[in-house]
């Protein structure tokens, strides 16, 4: 499955493909982030045309609004959304505890105030696997214990220990749903799927903090639990520095069974991808190019753009002169400055189109690369650009 | 250029083509607006593929943000917002007069506040002829005098007479711009534009506010002054009631060249397209369609549906099941709901799609009707279904 490997001075990069029900996906990957059963500001069709083959959901926002019951009735997340190819949820973990207000964790789960109605509801490991389960994505993600990049290392280890504890009862109500012993509820979403929902893969998260030796033990006791189909690194890019990244990842990187593709949650930003690639991760799913995208934001082989800049009003260049997108092949940055300027959407939708592109065309490089067995001096080379000041 | 003509109990409903620099124009022909160089959450991609054949633009918005000179640099209105059919400006006079806070009419033209920054800004009948010649519109509007519905008929002649003054200045400002003896300007737009800006047409608008006698003699002296390609309707849809409308436009109906297009501008609603076709008319623009669309009102055959409504929470149906854009054929009520419900950026684009597509079949409907000599039957028909109340 992981087919090209090369070393790295960090690690190692490496290509694969990862075949799921809705289809095939190539690593490296980048996966948009549809929080709300939506990319913000974009279409399926927007998506397909920029090539991504897989989107990840956020169970938590789906089960607070419009609920799972309603996804399901509408024939499942697949169907509801309009995507047909792979898709990814995440259990909701990490956005109980990045949530505003109200939450109290216990053994048994996360009590937490809605965002929408401000309603006290509870996510518990198996509740997270049911609603995963109900809105039916390709992989679901067991419900882990997040905490703030920093803490000390006994409250590192007490979210790590939990978060084992709760992977044991994702994987066990998975099995159990999985199996079709629940009666009636999985032949209604046979029915109303249009895939056997008993293929989901359900994925465990490595937690740990930026203690190392938490997070060698925390992966080393996930590998003993069960045969996964993938490894999920969570719990980075939450306040640490860059350094202590890559220090976790490097760490992480020889002890990963070879064979199973891994996921860098929240993660990231282009230099990030490069980085992150280097030491040996395979998939990556971040809200920065559609967010940042909203506020004028671009991604482009030189660093970033913002359009919103005076010396952009009369530019007939387009905005990545090397990009295939719909925006860089069809207007001017000074047309992009003025949809910023005079606040109409389409700039919000061209420059996410643009900024998603970008990454998913960076993933793309970094596999020609790697399968070319030069990806040590294609990443020096791009950061050097990438990262290279503006000129005035 | 018209040849389908079917006498109806208000007039005739009237199909033809309109050959135009940047293609052929089919009417009946409703234009969606673009008030500041895009159609609000579609692309020119969208409009296409709704089959939009002529777009809207506003001079008086292009004016006061980016300004006439920086579309000029950027390759003139087409190539700015990437819309290669048919465009046609406005002159502003409508902007003008609808802006809150202050303006100031004289015989040489208007001073108004910028609604961008403040500053105070004129508009003449040859500046507005300057601007929309500087876009490069394949048709410009003359700058006009326009008054609320309503207004006595001393005030409704003296901006009639205003108008008809500004017209004879409007056309020879453009006739010198057409006969390129400005000198240098115009070899740079020929440079800078995909088509010579000399074939842009003038049309002129009649006002008259609610006053028959009015109407009929602004008509009368228009087609006195000039050899017009087009002739607009203008002051209608402005706080007057709908049969006074119609009025106006059973009293213009007989009296308009056979040969000529004729365009009511700012209308409008499906209702009123349909009632404006039986008294002859043959283009429209309104902003309604995209509008509601954001408001989360969509039209369909049996009338006007508010998506955020509860009942459509797991509603599988499209829309409009007899529609055959992208939102319809693509997502349910529910979906579309949620969006709405979830504040996302598509369900804006969506309705806004589906709007736009639900006015433009219209019009083909409109045109098929008339080919085949059934139109007055085909409209009660419309209307019985499309006016019925919303079962409960």
């Amino acid at each position: 499955m992981f087919e090209f490997t090369i070393s790295t001075r960090s690690g190692s990069a490496r290509n694969g493909e990862l075949a799921l029900p809705h289809g095939v996906v190539q690593t490296p990957c980048f996966m948009p982030v549809g929080t709300q059963g939506t990319v913000r500001a974009l279409s399926p069709h927007d998506l397909r045309a920029v090539g991504a083959e897989i989107v990840l959901a956020n169970t938590y926002h789906l089960h607070v609004r419009p609920g799972e019951d309603v996804v399901r009735e509408l024939g499942g997340l697949h169907r509801f959304m309009g995507w047909d190819r792979p898709l990814l949820t995440d259990s909701g973990g990490f956005q109980v505890f990045s949530l505003e207000g109200f939450r109290q964790v216990d053994e048994n789960g996360v009590e937490f105030q809605s965002h929408v109605d401000g309603a006290r509801r509870r996510l518990t490991p198996e509740r997270a696997t049911e609603i995963q389960w109900t809105l039916g994505a390709d992989i679901a993600m067991a419900f882990d214990h997040v905490v703030p990049g920093g803490v000390d290392e006994t409250t590192a280890r007490d979210a790590m220990e939990r978060t084992l504890r709760w992977l044991e009862r994702c994987a066990r109500r998975h099995g159990e749903l999985a199996d079709s012993r629940i009666g009636g509820r999985a032949d209604d979403m046979d029915r109303l799927t249009a895939r056997p929902p008993d293929r989901q893969r359900l994925w465990p998260i490595a937690q740990g903090g930026t203690h190392l030796s938490l997070r060698r033990e925390a992966l080393h006791r996930i590998i003993g639990i069960g045969a996964w189909t993938g490894i999920a690194i969570g719990g980075l890019s939450v306040g640490e520095s860059k350094p202590v990244m890559y220090d976790v990842l490097e760490t992480l990187e020889p002890a990963l069974p070879r064979s199973l593709p891994r996921y860098l949650m929240g993660v990231g930003f282009p230099e990030d991808l490069v980085a992150a690639v280097e030491r040996g991760v395979d998939l990556f799913d971040c809200v920065a190019p559609t967010r940042m995208g909203r506020n004028g934001t671009a991604f482009t082989p030189d660093g970033v753009v913002n359009i919103r800049n005076a010396k952009h009003r009369t530019d007939p260049a387009p905005l990545d002169p090397t990009c295939d997108c719909e925006s860089c092949t069809t207007y001017s940055r000074g047309y992009l400055r003025h949809l910023f300027a005079a606040e109409e959407l389409l700039g919000l939708r061209l420059l996410s189109l643009h900024n998603v592109r970008y990454v998913i065309r960076l993933a793309g490089e970094m596999r020609r690369a790697i399968a070319a067995g030069i990806f040590t001096g294609w990443a020096e080379a791009w950061r050097h650009r990438y990262l290279q000041p503006e000129p005035a």
